[in-house]
């Protein structure tokens, strides 16, 4: 028993049961003050709103990406692939574990109203003079730079890269399970166990054997569902488009000298175009819900509604409608105008599509390798042409139009 | 198909896969804006520090307490039991909705530092001009006075307190299995459906059948295990004792008159002991950690450093002394004014005990009744007396005295 | 139905929790002889040699069944949807109960080599002397009649019969869940609680609300999983032509006047042809096994070899041929022979194909109904017209030919 | 242990997920007939009769045992522990995977009746000349003697032993979690992860470090509550009366020479007390359920009423009895021999305790280590002394008596 010395540390995790800290480097980062703030981060945005379980944060998630990874390269050590080079580990641990790291709060919605971008972000915090930046330092001067550039996806081995970052890496596989435990949806489910025992390193990619393909089937039926289900759900869009309208008011606000009850230097220099990365830093999901509370008292209208309908949840409503129907839309707005809403902020319609939640697409797309199987003979394929299911899900996915609109 | 009219709506739960909302009422008081505020309280305090799933709401906790009081309630009906009567249900079912609603903000430091009353302050939002007040008023003028009696223990008939809150509750099964699912700790399980085929109206209490108490015994041993397990945590202890001397500092500052950079109103009303109902719903848990991240900022270093320390989750150490053992608390202090640590702030010795949390007594307390078994002779008998389970977990538990620091 | 007298009494179930009773008849035709004989006929006949947990029995199955049913009609009942008359409640439910009475053991091999049918074996219990038939008419003394024409679908309304046989039917959920929890592959789980709150009976037929079209297409993606992983699963397949074989050979043996060792009455009766239902009740997997056992020490070769492997799962190797490939088959074939294997036992060559399993079927076919989608504008569309993913898995599922063969 | 070749192989398992298979001996053992043989056996032998969930075999149960070591000798490995040598890596698998190897066909009833002895079996087995024993010595020649002392806890080094047979080890946590999840009763579920988790071995012993403590309480509470729930449920008893019972008259009928019209060699052997291991394996539950079968058409009218009874779930009613009542049972008595039932077989009265499944003893008894705790201060102290829960649970546990006898 002398010297337990360095046994492993762990958390607890509802979805892994624990996440093992093997390298001491991890456990600093997760120490540092630039992953604590992803606990004020949500994994679902505002789909707390639907789905009253979503409450998890990018902390979980990114310490449950990590946690796959590890189980992935464990497993590849333990079967000593020779296309796995064990230098890698380190590099890939870390890039698992910070690929989320510049997320903004809320971030979908401030990436497409202030040009916020998470992945240059998270870069910029690994690259930086930041408490995560000095842990890295402490394996080699270039470390830093070695883990940025497997999120950036640049690193020199490919393989380490689709580890982290392809159709089907640790980060889908463990937000999928995650989400569909949080929100109670039963559909994100898949085996993961399975998944893990059929993925190999080959050639510079990770691929699935070819006995692997029906496991890899149900994986792919799971993001359908949870797009579906989950994350297009009509009520999270509705809360997302008022949330999208509560920034663009305050920023047309701030264009035309609107006198700011509250405002906070972060959000102003979000405004500017001047985020630094300490002011990024100050900015998380529990001040903006803050400034939101403040701004409830502002005195436009506009602003002061659109706020108290989030964090009360008096969300839009929608109905479906024809994807030729302009009229349906111009009476809306007609009314809208009337009952002194500007539609510009009260009234929005859209096709349930997302690029950043597609579920499958067969060709190397956003730098992301498609998913081939590993046949018998030693020839890949791209699933796809092996399955009918998945080309029944590949491409694009396009719902039905919806209307966004206040309850009158 | 013609007229499924008012069909029940449904809310996704984690913990009970489904809330039902079945009349109204219910409906309308989830969307008020007091019970909305609940999204932004946690229901474990600063438990997502030890377990970082633990970041579910008190509005996720209220739904689920809600709907195990109509799951009991419902399965009173069908049963046809004599003792219960159905004009109830409906005050029974708000009060269980609505126990919480007064929860201050990390309402454990906030009701020690400031005498808030969560209770009393559930009341007030019942009682007074709320939104939650006027829909309760649709149906009659006294129903919030009735609901608010529930919550207070005087409502004159027994059995519909008993069931909002005695020591087999539905509150408490609700966070029980809440809190292990959420945390991922096993230990909070038990078997519900047994539970609850088992709990009879009897006598003016909820009684359980002899047969089930093994049930009993069961779900007792969870309270235990979660008590020791997560409640107790010297994680979350440690980081509980950081916010109440945050909220310490704060009070002292504010009484010497220290300017504070930021200071919400309704935070100064809560120091002034004048906080209305209407300040009461500004505090939330968002709003107070977007203050203690400016106030990391402040000039006072006592104040700044312990709201990063809470904030990045740098929490104190801990180390288990023996209970007489003054002199190791002493050489600590000695230590911590070397380091320039005001001992006020940055030491602290307890035992894990909060009377809040207690896993049973047998007797009659703070308005709870004990667990009847009723025997196939229809007689009550406390379960202490029959079994020694119970008994060896009887009364207060106490464990190893901690002192809790900052690494120095 | 009025007063089913005392409290419900349950069966405690792995997969539905409890298996509720409420009437005194279901009570009693689960104890009657013919009901449990299904104890020891498996739900998975050979699955258990691939799946060591498939070991549940016809009788939990039923149960199961019969409980999904129970609650899909208390739902009807508790929204008293027009198109569901309470009178024939209880027809369906022992329908659910009795579907499966008549399965021989390992009953698909037995109705492929002798002829039995286990749809008109389960009339014949019903309406013949029996200890279920005299529980039933203590309703009526048509009430047998009325059962058993559910299972034939001959009952005059078409509701009735699509409930407890159709493409969305209690009986396939029940032994989805059942099948996916027993062997351990998780991916026979889908949502059963939205599929029950989308199931509306509409004119004649259970349907489901178009909201719940994503449901459907995760149950019928579990049939399609389950189908792959679990019910064709090479190794089952394996020992399913080995029992085969020896009820081939031995029916020879018995043809050719072969002196058997022993030879149970019910069994000569089966391969006479003249199974009667009191000897049918003779025959049950244990002893098939028992009588396999003794053939182990037959005096013929390939009878005592074949039940060896068999019961000490010694089972026939198998390779993927090409569908064309006669020579690879011819060349197994002269090895065999050359080994002294004869061929006729030896040797086998099939498509993974069972039309028991077919997953999804767009048209009427076997007398189930395909799946309804109900439209808001109260229209009824089949599935597979709104579905992508449905398409892809319509008709024939036809794996890649397999050789099976001792390993030499 | 050089070079284990080829990938591991895996086993489905719904308790464990998977089962890896990583040595080719381990491989082969599950191979051989008399491991093939334990798929007939139920691990719980009449249990199926209250819970239709548990027809689990032994089969199962035998390779989840061997998983759980696997699990826990690979953690000692990983974690380099001074006090573990690799060399017992593979004794102790082949131990864990044989220990209930020699098992007769309901195996508490035959032991009681005839004195048949299933660890003495399991011995026999291993060093006689069977299969299992061929592939042991593939080892070395002594290699089965070596397994076989493992199992009679005559191993000379006793961490070996307390692995496989203490009271924390891998045979109960096994069973307890695969009898929980089989008969769908949740009581026996605990923390599996963290029992790996903080056990150590220690001074030639497993021990468990004192934060571990609160999860042993619970794994013993996890035993009490299968102990009352599953394993003495009266209905299993009376099950299990039933068939001693058979097995009493059949033995009665054998000595009086009685001609039967079915009587398996095997069986007569038994009766004889001259069992060979030969004969031993043509002994299952099929081949016994068989021969009850055929006795329901036996002369002897005892015999044939409780075969059929055991068949067909015809169980003796029971009632609980005060201590010292011998008025009732002897009015019984009388009440059964009026209606001509004898009640040596038709009468009987116990409290429900056995010593096969105690709870939880502090001393070392039946070759059991007690459960240590490892202090801080590396000290061993026997749980119970720190613990007023196992206290509570120590020592024999005593239900109340029932009385069992046929409904009349």
């Amino acid at each position: 028993m002398e010297n337990w010395g360095e046994e492993e540390k762990v958390f607890k995790d509802p979805v892994h049961k624990y996440v093992y800290v093997q390298h001491p480097i991890i456990w600093k980062i997760i120490g540092a003050r630039e992953f604590q703030r992803l606990r004020r981060i949500r994994q679902l945005g505002t789909g707390y709103l639907t789905f009253h379980g979503a409450e998890h944060s990018r902390f979980a998630h990114s310490l449950g990406a990590y946690e796959l990874t590890r189980k992935i390269i464990s497993r590849f050590m333990r079967n000593r692939y020779a296309a796995w080079s064990e230098e890698e580990n380190l590099v890939c641990l870390c890039a698992a574990l910070l690929h989320d790291i510049g997320h903004a709060p809320f971030s979908h919605s401030v990436e497409s109203v202030f040009g916020e971008n998470h992945e240059q972000r998270s870069c910029e915090i690994i690259i930086e003079d930041t408490e995560v930046h000095r842990i890295l330092c402490e394996i080699s001067p270039d470390f830093p730079a070695r883990v940025a550039s497997v999120i950036q996806k640049t690193y020199p081995q490919d393989i380490v890269v689709s580890l982290v970052s392809s159709q089907l890496d640790a980060d889908r596989m463990d937000y999928l399970l995650r989400d569909a435990y949080m929100t109670g949806v039963s559909y994100g489910t898949f085996d993961l166990g399975r998944i893990l025992r059929v993925m190999r390193p080959y050639q510079g990619k990770i691929v699935v054997k070819e006995s692997g393909k029906h496991a890899v089937e149900d994986y792919l039926m799971s993001r359908y569902q949870m797009y579906w289900q989950v994350y297009f759900h009509p009520v999270t869009r509705s809360a997302e488009i008022l949330l999208r309208n509560i920034f663009l008011r305050a920023k047309y606000l701030y264009q035309i000298r609107y006198a700011f009850a509250v405002l906070p230097f972060s959000l102003e220099k979000l405004f500017l175009g001047e985020l630094t990365v300490a002011y990024f830093l100050m900015l998380d999901e529990c001040v903006m819900q803050a400034v939101f509370l403040e701004w409830t008292k502002e005195k436009d209208r506009t602003l002061a509604d659109l706020c108290q309908r989030f964090l009360f949840r008096k969300l839009f409503s929608y109905q479906i409608i024809e994807d030729d129907d302009k009229h349906a839309v111009a009476q809306m707005a007609e009314t809208l105008v009337k009952a002194q809403y500007d539609p510009t902020y009260y009234l929005h319609v859209e096709h349930p599509i997302d690029h950043s939640y597609d579920i499958y697409h067969s060709e190397q797309a956003k730098g992301e390798t498609p998913i081939f199987l590993l046949t018998e003979e030693k020839k890949l394929v791209e699933i796809s042409t092996q399955s009918a299911i998945v080309r029944s899900i590949l491409g694009e996915q396009r719902g039905k139009r919806h209307m966004y609109f206040p309850k009158l």
